[in-house]
């Protein structure tokens, strides 16, 4: 005996109502033709997440509300459960669960657990919901109140407190829980929810349905990874992650008697039996290596298309960085989709220039060549009365990023392409990039890639195309920014896997000068002096182009730095 | 008979406890030489406002403790009250202000009502405080617990609010109510605060002291303005806006009998009759154009000096924009802080490179001219096999607009000068700017200002400096990009007269298309199309320097529109 629910995990956009009403609809279609009882939803998959400040639109809000009267009707074969922005009796945003059963609006559950930390601002939008709600999902055969399958609701941050609705709810009687997400992505995340839901389906004794939201939306990837739990803690059923998809699961549940409870349980249909063939299998967690470009692939194709390009262009040195940047492009567009340009100066080696072509060549997408040195002597003249005796400093390294970056924009403009800019982590951080030369573009792909993952990545690349589409040369080159004769990163950062450390003690998990030096087994000396370079360059950040977040904390929204900050980390 | 307040309106910086601290320690002193029986100080004034995420450092709200320690015994002679961040007894974060007299911490109070919208975040950091706290000024004559002045303390938002702690606290017999604030400027905000303030005079029967925060903090300005209103409702004192300062005021108040109530107040002295010779008077409103002009003036020379810069460049066009940037920069840093530089192309009109040479000269700024031609020229030839026959379009214009970009950028890095970048409110809305070009600098000055506010803001640079720097063939041109052949701004954008209408409508007001057309008075289409450029160019806007707020609604974190948004504005 069992219980069909269709996770339907789909990715929508933010404010695009009409695509995200066919994906509701044709999602909740495939969930009746496939004769499930239920069809569950991401949070708010009519508005997108997060819709931010056009929630204070009331056109925007009303746009939703029209949208979910015009999804209730479809409802008529098939209970749904979807995530929609509500308005309550003040008129106050409540982040929602619209519960349609038998074509009408049978319930609405109100998210009572707002986030507002780390890249969440639930409190600036929403008003907390007041209750829990439960539904009766009522077999057929079963005689009136008697025989029916409790359902409890919650979205996204309710289930990961301690003392939320779901808690609640299992008390009132569900033996399911069903949350609806829209959880962002970071390496490792995937484990977390996994552990909040065995928790919490051990705790209640109830079966976990979750459903999370796939699809990049600026900065954040969701990634699916859908699931079901059983009440003994075994994950029973794992959507794959960055994939959308509409997956049945049978449930393997009977009617119970009927509880009284909490509220008044709106009541669903269930028939209870049927076969178990359309039923799709469950997956095996990704490594992590492949989870992060995938879950880049993700990010910047959604980045590329929801925003209405066709066409990339990326400036590709030779190093592991661009290399990097341009084999992901590839992989998420097409390389009939990318156009990677070499701008060589006085300073590019001969083995950088050749790798450039050869990375360029083995993906298949098309390569310029566009030297950059004739302009270069130029400024240096134009400049030079101006300089004086001024001796040659970064103002230099920047002038040949900038003419670079003026080169990529001014193909992006001429052609409608989007520029990806190919800065890491470590780089950001540091402040090592020029801010309108090496930083100039749309979209920076690997900005929240730490340069060892760079590699890491780099590696998995290979694997992913089935060949060597960055060379060992690539790999094995020290790393530079060609910028001056001889220059090398190692000149004026730790070397990288110290760095790393150091970043990930530092920005992620905000750790003291005690604390960094300590994970990261630098000298103090110079752990002051990196700290000082990633508190100064907070500006450079702010003018950033927007990158995909894969770590617990990226720089951006998640972490808020004041640039008048006069604070320095005691050592 | 009276009550002699200080009201301290500093300008304190985030981050920088030594010097803060030696403000605050400074200004007990002079409140305590000018017999005050009590000093208020703005909120967070120990730490700067806002320190965002530097909160989430256990070091950072460890020295702003430590510094609270050091304040404390220096409140032997006169009661101080000021704001900074306190934990409670699970460790979380509280928006507190501190009571200290006779050199111990004898009450905290913790701010009730937590905003979090606009450019508030404080739910994000801090849980609300659970109390009112008062305190009783008893006076060195009377007899024990009767004679004596009840005091209720709030901070900021609490007073905002029509149930929160003040009605509390005047229901408990408090008739003196103490609120510090760090209430940031946008034009008109002022007549709100006051609004406000009197509101809740007359409401609870009570002296309203009122003590805000000076200074210029990123893309906020605090103005100061600290008052004292009657019960009456009469604004009895007004402290200048802009300008830090000790303000001593005689509140004629008289002990009353004691009034059990509310919590267990905390006693503090007051010493009742004293001279009144060291009180300074009240000081009128400023007219609008002036106040922008010193909310601009003080936002940016804070930026500067804050973040440790001496010098400012500003690329001049001779335009109106530039000539206002260049004004404000000179009347801000003074004259031998700025460097303008005229960068003309083939189609800099010689009108307006004159204008460039002359308004720099009525500065008395340092001027200096570096042609563009040749460096277009090159580039020009560079892209013509790479371009083909695709005619010009943008791509040329942005192209001369990048080359000033990074010249400007070359000479503040060999300089170690901050550029500021000219763009005003009707052109970052519109993204009728370059990123990368124009767009390119450090400090936005008047990126908030719309262009109808640019001209007002320059006649009023013209009064504010005593003669003609901007000259008046300034004004009179019709406002063109010069970019391309006789090019003008209303080629592209609607009058901005009209325009401007359309983005308060639409940008600050979040009103709906057809309302947008009521005020701006442009036909159906034409909003549109300009609703559609306002909506596309969010991506400029997000890589755009940071600027000084001076409207309602800002574009930064104060408007959080996703980047990738698909929703369109029914018409």
């Amino acid at each position: 005996m069992s219980f069909r629910v269709a996770l339907a995990q789909i990715n929508v956009t933010v404010g695009d109502f009409a695509s995200n009403g066919s994906k509701i609809a044709d999602a909740i279609r495939r969930a009746a033709r496939g004769k499930a009882d239920l069809v569950i939803f991401p949070e708010l998959c009519v508005t997108g997440y997060s819709p931010e400040d056009l929630l204070f639109k009331p056109s925007f809000v009303q746009a939703n509300l029209d949208l979910v009267r015009r999804l209730i009707p479809l409802t008529r074969k098939t209970t749904a459960v979807f995530g929609y922005v509500d308005k309550d009796r003040k008129g106050s945003l409540v982040n929602a669960a619209a519960v349609g059963a038998g074509g009408k609006l049978v319930a609405s559950y109100g998210k009572m657990r707002l986030p507002n930390y780390g890249v969440f601002d639930e409190k600036r939008y929403f008003t907390p919901g007041s209750q829990p709600v439960l539904l009766d999902a009522v077999s057929a055969g079963a005689a009136g109140r008697s025989g029916a399958l409790r359902i409890g609701l919650s979205i996204c941050e309710d289930i990961w407190v301690d003392d939320g609705p779901c808690q609640a709810e299992a008390s009132a009687g569900a033996s399911v829980l069903v949350n609806i997400s829209a959880s962002p992505y970071h390496a490792g995340k995937l484990r977390l929810r996994e552990e909040v839901l065995v928790r919490r389906a051990k705790e209640t004794g109830a079966w976990i349905l979750y459903v999370n939201l796939v699809g990049g939306q600026d900065e954040l990837v969701f990634d699916g990874g859908s699931m079901a739990v059983a009440p003994s803690g075994k994950i029973f059923f794992r959507a794959p992650q960055f994939e959308e998809g509409v997956f049945l699961v049978d449930v393997p549940v009977r009617p119970a008697p009927h509880h009284d409870g909490l509220g008044v349980p709106a009541r669903i249909p269930w028939r209870v039996s049927k076969g178990g063939a359309a039923v799709k299998r469950s997956v095996s967690p990704l490594r992590t290596e492949e989870e992060i470009f995938r879950a880049l692939m993700l990010g910047l194709r959604d980045y590329v298309r929801k925003n209405g390009f066709t066409h990339v262009v990326v400036g590709m040195s030779g190093g592991i960085d661009s290399a990097l940047t341009v084999a992901l492009a590839a992989a998420a567009l097409g390389k009939e989709s990318v156009t990677a340009v070499s701008m060589p100066s006085r300073y590019s080696s001969a083995g950088s220039r050749a790798d450039a072509e050869k990375v360029s060549r083995q993906l298949g997408v098309d390569f310029q060549e566009i030297p950059i040195e004739e302009v270069f002597q130029l400024w240096l003249g134009m400049l030079r009365p101006v300089f004086g005796k001024r001796a040659p400093d970064a103002t230099e390294e920047n002038l040949q990023a900038r003419i670079r970056g003026t080169l990529l924009m001014a193909l992006a403009n001429k052609f409608g392409w989007l520029v990806l800019s190919t800065g890491n982590k470590s780089e950001i951080s540091t402040g090592y990039c020029t801010l309108y030369g090496d930083m100039a573009g749309g979209f920076a792909v690997i900005k929240d890639v730490p340069k060892t993952w760079v590699y890491r990545l780099s590696r998995y690349a290979n694997k992913h195309f089935g060949r060597d589409v960055i060379p060992e040369s690539v790999f094995r080159r020290p790393p530079s920014a060609e910028l001056k004769p001889d220059q090398r990163d190692q000149d004026t950062l730790p070397p990288y896997d110290k760095l790393d450390r150091l970043i990930k003690a530092y920005v992620e998990q905000n750790l003291p000068a005690s604390e960094v030096r300590r994970h990261c087994g630098l000298p103090v000396k110079e752990v002051e002096k990196v700290l000082r370079m990633i508190d100064v360059n907070e500006y450079k950040r702010r003018q950033a182009a927007p990158g995909i977040k894969i770590t617990p904390r990226a720089f951006g929204r998640d972490r808020r730095m004041p640039l008048t900050n006069r604070f320095k980390e005691p050592a």
